[in-house]
């Protein structure tokens, strides 16, 4: 794939100007969190749902003040810290993100546990057969880049969906079982998280280092 | 795959009721979409997002004053009228659904398009190749079900990433390719919008129509 379209931004800033703000925005990014499962499963009366959306509205204006033109993209600064808090499966300020805590656990090998709620439902009562695509397709990536000592793309993804996979706690995993240095594969499962929880959906990827990153 | 547990519910009340309902939370869940948004890109300091913080944090204790224990679910009353508002995907009332608006042409084919902002990144400026592979699993299975006239059940997904899709209009589309009554074949992509737009990604499915629904 092409893959030139791709930046990364330097910021000249110090490491706790973005500790402040981080843990600030993280912590509004959780309570809006909250806020999207309520949104679905709250049945209080329209009168009072018309009300909290004024003032959602109220809120946005505040935040819209001051604001970045365009996605957060990934930024670092001269001491090497990078801050990927927009992403759509592990950005900590993303609340459509569960955030997934990714655990490393040697190279080549990482897994990860999650709540999953109301809004990642697809079947009644089911994580949505999309929404485990979506998590197992960013493990696996991190896990191909090798604890971020490379970058890598998606080539080719295959997932089997062979039991359906209940909301609540899932626990994902994955590994390389071939890697050339240029092309690695991955495979990964969710499934219930627990002793016997088994997987629900696995899966096969293809995973490239493009040639600027070598 | 086993599919016994996937359930519906019937609900004895009116269309109006749900309308009324379904108006005012929609607007809701319109709003926080643009929250999550700006959670993401505001620039505001720490402290005015502290204020934001503790007012959502009093808007989720207003909507958790009535909740329904558990996810959406779909629902269903006697009219025929039904409901899919928590869908990660489609759900009107899940601000982590675009919410995808889709279009069936005919029986066995169908398309979508939709603005695919800042909360779906993955690679800097680009949509997260977890959530082409959410939006495609939905709009395939949707496209197997010939119009909402079978159930269908995702059984293989395969995923081609042929280009880096960046973020902003997108379309997508999906037909049925094959068809034995049992097993459904879907081919689809998604790509930017407008006619140079491309494909990104490439997916081929087989969804399966599980005996009882058969």
């Amino acid at each position: 794939m092409s893959t030139e379209s791709v930046e990364f931004r330097f910021l000249d800033v110090p490491d706790d100007h973005f500790a402040e703000h981080e843990e600030a925005y993280d912590e509004l990014a959780a309570e809006v969190r909250r806020l999207v499962d309520l949104t679905i499963r709250s049945e209080v009366d329209p009168g009072a749902v018309r009300a909290a959306t004024a003032q959602v509205r109220e809120l946005n204006a505040t935040l819209a003040g001051r604001v970045k033109d365009g996605p957060a993209g990934v930024t670092f600064n001269g001491t090497g810290c990078s801050w990927n808090w927009g992403n759509a499966v592990v950005g900590a300020r993303n609340a459509i993100a569960p955030p997934l805590a990714i655990e490393h656990l040697e190279p080549g090998r990482a897994r990860a546990e999650v709540e999953l709620g109301a809004a990642y439902e697809g079947p009644p009562g089911m994580v949505h057969g999309g929404v485990s695509a979506l998590l197992l397709d960013h493990l696996m990536g991190e896990t191909a880049s090798n604890g971020f000592t490379r970058v890598t793309f998606t080539g080719t993804l295959t997932l089997r969906y062979v039991a359906p996979l209940p909301l609540g706690p899932v626990a994902l995993s994955a590994r390389i079982t071939e890697d050339d240095g240029r092309k690695v594969t991955v495979a990964a499962s969710i499934g219930p998280a627990g002793p016997d929880g088994g997987a629900a959906v696995e899966a096969t990827g293809l995973f490239i280092v493009p040639s600027w990153a070598r």
